[in-house]
């Protein structure tokens, strides 16, 4: 099968994955992420959480991962050296923010001048398949100042954008309070020309109409998390009504809000959240198990731009691939017996990465994976 | 930790798990859970899939099971030899159905003499830990005639009882048609003297205050099927109103309406369906992953009337118990290093059956197994 395309993942938080799901978004944040982000300063916790992050995502069968790293360059850059030793295909950006409680965040300026650095550099190392992303966190931790910086940086050297939006309602009220001259959270980034078609948000569950719209008017792409944003009690995004806007959307495990960093466990979340709509108004049509695969694979190579070289197997792109053994003896599918067979189906809703037996980026074999040389 | 207690898992639909979750309930069981079923007439196909479920919930740490069969008396003795062999806590259920659009049922009689001679036949072996339970499929396959005898012979023999109720909506409607002289659905099954405090029914959805009350009268349970409620599009219990109204709760996978055969599955998935329901009203009050934890374990054991035996380590009980490992190196839990560590939640949340590394039923060591003689 094509590889799974992964378009929204806090590697840092990947350190405490699972441990820490009993705060709603603004909460948490507070009293988890940002003191563990932290900490990333240090290179060497960052170099061991890096390797885990991109070695494990590797195994789940993450061909592409767009990452969110933290406000430290040199980290930021650790995590690009890691994906590209281990041959994951990975947009990393190095976070910005200059409006936060706490100490963790840089000034305008450091923000400005840090993404620049973090930019130059990365693209310096000419990873083949490694590319930075402007990645300020979200609206209520950037002045309007910063969102303008970045946008006009994104513009000037033609980059990918990442950010959140919409998730849940305290940071939707928060986000208007902050900005009260914007028709609306995604009126934000607009204004500050941070929605392109090489633009992915994250979440969105409280997206207008009209703001899908505006979305689907940039070309702008949504990354849909929904074990994130069940755990965290953030709402339920109607991804039926997404791609009516012809909005482009991609699945994310937006480890740690979610507490898994499986591709999977994703697909597995979307159908759940699309039929809990159902179970609420019958008449929603949930996705079928096709379209979420579909969204796993090829979805998120769009929302990230890359379908013209990821996402299926059609003639002149990149082989981005997984085999899959759907059932292994004394692995965790054992019998399949059903008279109409969905084999397929089958190993994506039972599997794990035991099924997965070989990853491919751009044909090159990565897993079973060769550990790089020692530091 | 205590073992698990899976409250509610239909043995013979192990075979075709994750495969075939694109229907509603009614459909579903005409479409594929009767033909499935029909096959354990077989009883070497039987003899195969009895022993992958009993060995792999075993290893998934599942040391209690109440089983449903399926209508054939000497596949379902099958069953509870295997359970015996493997050494699992188990309740077995020969499916009694006298109403069916196919040809998949018995007549009243055969129901009725085929449970009698399944409960004579199976307590004879004297097994130490594995009990008949008496099993009407539910109201709609079930004629008034079969539900009365099938009563009197759970209370001439003072066995368990088990059967689903209230699940989806479409059912309660029919039940409502089949037996218009009853007040609820709840009240069907009182009426038949099938509600008493060694009852377990599944599901539960869409039950109304007043039938809480009768179960919390009755001392009858209920078993949350959470996958499946999901995956059917069935419906979602409110698990805090059931504890307000002092109903005694265990959790179940429910396979295959459920796609996993593991309890730590369901854990995830009560926690998801409880915060879905805070997303939907803020004022309700989610489950915490410590109350979780308890209906796997003790709330099982209540459940099952078994709290005099199993459900957590105080002095007198058997030991039902799983060693788990928190942080296998190369497994699937990496790293915890978050300052504010909740490493068994972390473990239960990311982790899976590698994560359960011996498990005893009755202070026996059931796994890693001994493969039993062949036969």
């Amino acid at each position: 099968m094509p590889g799974m395309v992964d378009t929204h993942i806090h590697a840092p938080q990947y350190s405490y994955t699972g441990t820490a799901m009993d705060l709603p978004l603004l909460q948490w944040l507070n009293t988890y992420t940002f003191p563990v982000e932290s900490r990333f300063k240090d290179l060497k916790f960052a170099h061991r959480v890096y390797t885990e992050v991109v070695k494990r995502t590797l195994k789940n069968g993450t061909t592409t991962a767009c990452y969110f790293a933290t406000i430290h360059t040199d980290a930021s850059l650790l995590l690009g050296k890691i994906a590209n030793d281990f041959g994951q295909r990975a947009f990393v950006g190095k976070v910005c923010m200059d409006r936060n409680k706490s100490d963790y965040k840089e000034t305008t300026q450091e923000c400005q001048k840090e993404t620049c650095r973090f930019i130059a550099e990365l693209l310096n190392k000419k990873y083949p398949l490694v590319k930075p992303v402007v990645t300020p966190r979200f609206a209520p931790s950037c002045t309007g100042d910063l969102l303008g910086q970045l946008g006009a940086i994104a513009r000037k050297n033609n980059l990918h954008i990442q950010s959140h939006i919409s998730e849940n309602v305290d940071e939707v009220k928060l986000v208007k309070e902050l900005f009260p001259e914007s028709k609306s959270y995604t009126d934000v980034y607009h204004k500050y020309n941070l929605l392109t078609d090489k633009t992915v948000m994250a979440h969105g569950c409280h997206l207008t109409d009209e703001e899908l719209t505006l979305f689907s008017e940039t070309g702008a792409s949504l990354s849909h998390c929904p074990n994130s944003n069940i755990s965290l009690c953030s709402g339920l995004l109607n991804v039926r009504n997404v791609l009516k806007h012809k909005v482009k959307l991609g699945l994310g495990t937006d480890v740690a809000g979610g507490y898994s960093a499986s591709m999977l466990d994703a697909v597995r979340r979307t159908l759940d959240t699309s039929k809990v709509l159902t179970i609420q108004n019958p008449k929603h049509q949930a996705l079928t198990f096709d379209e979420v695969f579909r969204l796993a694979t090829l979805g998120g190579s769009q929302a990230l731009f890359l379908d013209d070289q990821t996402g299926n197997f059609e003639v002149g792109k990149d082989f981005d691939a997984l085999r899959v053994n759907v059932a292994p003896p004394g692995g965790p599918i054992d019998l399949i017996l059903c008279d109409k067979p969905k084999v397929g189906s089958g190993a994506l809703y039972k599997g794990d990465d035991r099924n997965i037996v070989e990853v491919f980026v751009a044909g090159r074999k990565v897993v079973p994976f060769m550990e790089p040389a020692a530091e």
